[in-house]
Order: structure tokens, then sequence, then C-alpha cells
């Protein structure tokens, strides 16, 4: 096998090999103390980060299974308000639909989010709000303080979706008052895909529906969490939660703020490369909207294909992400998540220039001398 | 680390070395030819083993997903008809619970399955019937073919669980008339857990359910399975598609006949040293009705405590499967799925019999030795 090709994507990333390695034993019981000790480890260190005290589940599905598990086990039946400002917001509505009565906020994606709208509708009697904090899709990053300020205001459930900000960016989930918090295992925590982590607040425990999906039921989550021996209701992925553990224990040796640091120091000598390019970050902002510290959204100079563009940036070993549905072609993207730091954003700048140049766009500066600035 | 236990369980089982290793790799974009490959090959040999042509999905969630999955897209709003004999039965009736009309056709755990009555439900109007076609709990294999013939002749759907038979005995899905078949990674095909399998018959497709769960949407697997690149619609815990990719070209290598052939071999010997032991299995079978060859459930002598006897044969390194429920401290249950062979049988028998002599049961004959009869 050749090398495998460097990951700088908005998810899945490239992750630590003692994470790696951690997936290779022999099955173990999940019913007895060990994996519980396991399970253990992961809620410990996902509620540091998450900033929570509130209880703390990991579900075996992806990032999607949380979101819905927090939309279906809080919503069904309720007006739900459902701010979006890119793709990750438009599932969260799909999702919404399938519950509740949906209302969709919506902007173009990457602009500022329409919290006078929010307001409205938590007026009329929204009971639910739904946010996607780090918008991947548009490399932007919302104002998940703000929204959670307004749902308590109006006593409605703060739904936050943090899986690409979690363990990447800063989220004080009890202090912004998100009631169901959300995030996914193979973004920031970098470990691998196929987990996800959702945290639950006593309001929201106490606004349960009476009518729950079944794998998803977060009523039995609670309950097998809390037997003798910490469990989970059905048979979990266990090399996943493997992983998972040791991905937590990194973060935890690293610590939260050097590594939230690290996160931003990346992104932001990507964004130093775009604008020595002369190149146009995708998100419009307003003074409570920033640009995303976990994926920069780029939009492509005009006249350059974006499939031979990646293909050029690929032949030199790395992936980078283009725009999703009506991005496609519009812009690329970045992603500076998890076990990344400068040899990889370096090389990713190099080959990205690169791809500008043969492409046919003399960028104005050098960019990656602008990155190392930012990043030595 | 110490050596770790030999599960002899109904499940996790021993994993091959193989099947462990695939795991390690560097994250893949899960969105690129080489992952549809691998998820392509997951299905090629999973529908040789399911004996189907129906279109099958592999899903990133347990068993138990796999279940829902079927009930949430075929059964809502319809009148299910539960086939219950042990525990894995009566959880899926309390999904069917929750999607549909639901009728439990129960009968003790272990003892066969009242055909009559699914009939009656059938005449009455039932649009669905549920089955576990070898059932863990109890160690009774089902009739799938018989309640395949009926659901057909009633024009019900048929939806079988064949979890902890399929790799590992003989199943015909196309045969059967089985429309919708689940199947779980950490069985008999002995990968880890965390995915389910599903496949979906032309009938049920035209009878999908227009409201649907959205992580378990088998509409948008299937949309995502003929996408150009074969994909999933949400993102797949790729570790886990390595292992089970590696676990089907295994089961391809071994071929299947041999494999079903190793299971039913293994079982035997398990039920010839139970009967030198002078111990009862658990099932009471019919002609329609028989041992599961994937585990079998033994009836604990009396005066044995269920804790300190398997707590013995855990001393020397194996672990074997107590009761569920209201079967708990009444009987053992020793798997004989996957990766295991005469070694591992002979191994457990020899502690089991050992264990029974120092808790006070005297062995009527020497059942390690009647295994070898059957093994060798």
């Amino acid at each position: 096998m050749e090398k495998e090709p460097l990951l700088m994507l908005p998810g899945p990333v490239p992750m630590p090999e003692r994470v790696r390695m951690a997936m290779v034993r022999q099955a173990i019981n999940h019913r007895g103390a060990e994996f519980g000790s396991i399970y253990a480890d992961c809620v410990r260190v996902l509620k540091e980060i998450f900033r929570t005290k509130n209880e703390l589940f990991v579900i075996s599905g992806s990032g999607t299974a949380g979101m819905e598990a927090a939309v279906a086990n809080f919503g069904r039946g309720r007006e739900i308000a459902c701010l979006v400002n890119g793709k990750f917001g438009e599932r969260m509505y799909k999702i919404a639909q399938r519950y509740g009565t949906a209302h969709e906020i919506a902007s173009e994606w990457g602009t500022p989010l329409d919290i006078a709208s929010l307001e409205d509708r938590l007026t009329a009697g929204a009971e639910m709000v739904t946010l996607v904090h780090n918008e991947t899709s548009a490399g932007i990053l919302n104002p998940a303080e703000i929204v959670g300020k307004l749902a308590r205001k109006h006593d409605a459930l703060f739904v936050m979706d943090g899986i690409t900000s979690i363990g990447g960016d800063e989220v004080r989930a009890d202090a912004w008052g998100a009631d169901v918090v959300v995030t996914g295992s193979q973004k920031c925590l970098a470990a691998p895909a196929g987990l996800s982590a959702v945290s639950v607040s006593e309001r929201a425990w106490e606004r349960i529906s009476p009518e729950r999906p079944y794998y998803l039921d977060l009523a039995s989550y609670r309950k097998s969490a809390g037997a003798k021996v910490m469990e989970t209701p059905y048979t979990p992925a266990v090399p996943l939660f493997l992983a998972l553990r040791e991905a937590c224990l990194i973060i935890e040796e690293e610590g939260l703020a050097p590594r939230i640091a690290r996160h931003r120091r990346n992104s932001e000598a990507v964004r130093m490369a775009a604008k020595a390019w002369g190149l146009d970050l995708l998100p419009e902002l307003d003074r409570d909207h920033a640009y995303s510290n976990t994926v920069t959204a780029v939009k492509l100079p005009s006249g350059i294909q974006d499939s031979e563009f990646r293909g050029t940036i690929k032949k030199l070993g790395i992936e980078i992400a283009g725009g999703q549905d009506h991005l496609k072609g519009r812009i690329f993207r970045i992603g500076t998540m998890g076990a990344t730091g400068a040899p990889e954003i370096l090389a990713t700048l190099a080959a990205v220039q690169h791809a500008l140049r043969i492409h046919g766009y003399s960028p104005r500066e050098d960019g990656v001398s602008a990155a190392c600035g930012v990043l030595g």
C-alpha cells in the first residue's frame, strides 16, 4: 500500500498512533467492569471538554445519530426553531421536521444567523432551538452564547451541535445554557468515526418525550450508565470506545486550553495564507460571528476547476475538501482539526499555493511564509 | 496487561488477528473510491451469507439498530405480530410497540413458538411478522421457513433477526421469503461490535413508510449505496467497516458450507459434553425447532451458585454466559460463534467440568472426552 494521504478535511482527521493502536485488542465483554471503566474515562474527559456537569452518554452511531437523539427525545411534537446558515444547520432542520413542527430560520450559507427572527419565533412559542455551533460547510462560528441566552429567556430548550467545535474551540455548555449538546468522535477529538456523545441537562430531562425511538432512547442510556457497572443499553462499538478513551487521555495530557490555542493558531495560519494569496474567505461576519477555528472556507478564484485544483493537491498526497451542495466548485475548505500541527499545515499550504499557480492564479504574496509567521 | 480472557459468549466472540489489525489504519475519506470498494466487498459477501439477491446495507450501529431500522421503515402504523420465545424476541416486540400496533405471541423462553396463534393473528390482519431466528437467550433455533411461508400466504412482511445465526448456521433469506433480514457484526461473522447489516426485499420497498427515522432511514441508505461511488448517507464507522471487510474475506476463504459445518460440530460437542455430565439443555423442542448451533443453554444443577460457578471458570481465563432476566442463575450458556475451534471448545469444557466438580456436582461421565469424539 502506498502512503495514505494526509487528510486536511473537516473530518475525518489524522489520528494519533496511540488512538489507532488502541483498537487492535481482542474482544472484551462489554458488560464487564473493564468496559465500564473505559466508558467512564470517556465520559469524565468529555464532560470537561463540553464544560458541563450534566449527564453525558456515548452512542454507537455517528454525529447524525447524536443530533437525532437530541431532537427525537426532547423535541417530538414540539415547535422547533432551527437556525440555518449551512449544510449541517439544514440537516438539523430536516431531522426536526421528522419529529416536530420545525421552523427554518435561514440565512445564506456562511452569513450571520437571523437572531431577530429567532426572537420572533420564540415569542410565538417555539419550545426548542437548534444551532450548529461551528458550521463546517461554510467555515463560520455561530454565537452560541447569544442563542443560549435567548432560548433560556423564552424557556425553550437549546440543542447545540458542537460536532466540529468541541475539543478544538471553546465550548461552555453549562455557561451558555445549552441543554442538549452533541459531538462526534472523528472531528476535533481525533478519534475514529462512529461514535457520538450527547450531554443532557436537568431541564431537558424534565421535558423528555414519552414517545421515543429505541436505539437512540436517551432514557435507556441514562439507566444503563447508572447501573452498578456502567454500561450502554445495547452492544457498544467496543474498538471505537477504546480509541475514544485513548483520544480523551491525549486531550487531558495536552490540556484543553493549549489544544484550543493550537487549533486557533493553525486556522489563523490558514487564514493568513489566504490573505497573502489575495483570496477571500467565504464567511461574511458581523461582530457576533467569527471565522471557524477548525475549518477554513476559501473562495476559489474564478476560472479554476475545483476537481482539477484538488486533484493537483491530491497528487501531492494531501486531501482538502471542496464545497458542498450549491457551494460545490466555488470554495475549498481546509480542516485544521485534531492531531494536526505546523508540519501538516505547511505542507497543505505549500500544495495549495502550487495548485493555485499551476491552474492559472498568481498569488499576491507567499502564503506559506505568511503562515510560518503565525505558526513559528 | 495480563492475557485477555477467552470469550465463549453468545457474542462478542474472539476475532481473528487479521480482523483486528485491519482497524489500525490511518483515517480514510469515507466519500472516496476506496471506502466504496470496502463497503462493496462487505455487501457482496454478506449477500452470499444471507443467501439473498435483495439489496443489503451496513449501518453504523449495533444489531439493535438494525432491528429498529427494519420495524421503523416498514412497520410504522401497522399490525405487527411478534413471535417471542426469548429475550431478543421480547426486544423485537418492544421495538414494534414503538412504531405499530404490536401483538406479542409468547411462549416460555426456549419452548416452541406458537405457530397456531401466529396464523390466527395473520388471519386477523397482521401486516408484519417478526421472528428471532436463533434465540441466544435460550439456545433455540426457530423455524424461519415455516414462519416465512405463513407470512407470505397472508401477504405480510417477514422481518427476521438473523443476528446470531447468519454466518454460523444455514440461512436462506430469499428461499424462506424473509423480506427484511438483520445481522450484527460481533456474532458469527467474528468482527468487532458496532455494525449491523439489513437486507430489504422488493415487497418491503413497496410498503416503506412515508414517515421514517433519520439516521436509520433505509431509503437514504439505498440512495447513497446507489451513488456513483458507493457510500453511506452519514459518516460510517470506518475502522469497523475495515474489520468487517476482512472478516467477510475470511468467511469467503473458509467457505460458507465448511464454516456452518464447523459451527454445528462445535455446538454438537458442547451438547455431547452436557449429556455426558448428565445435565439438561434448556430448550424443549418439537420437530420444527432445533438446538442452536451457535450457543448452547444448559440447566445449572440445583445448588450451584451461578456467580461462583462462572467465577471459577473465569479464573481459568474463560468467560461463559449466565442466564438473562428470569433465567439468571438457572442456566449457563456457551457460545460457539465465529473464530472458535476445537482448542477453544476443549478448554472451555474442561473448565466447566472442573467448576461443576468443585461446586459439588459430580458429572456422570467425562464430557471433555465425549466432545473429543465429535471434534476429532
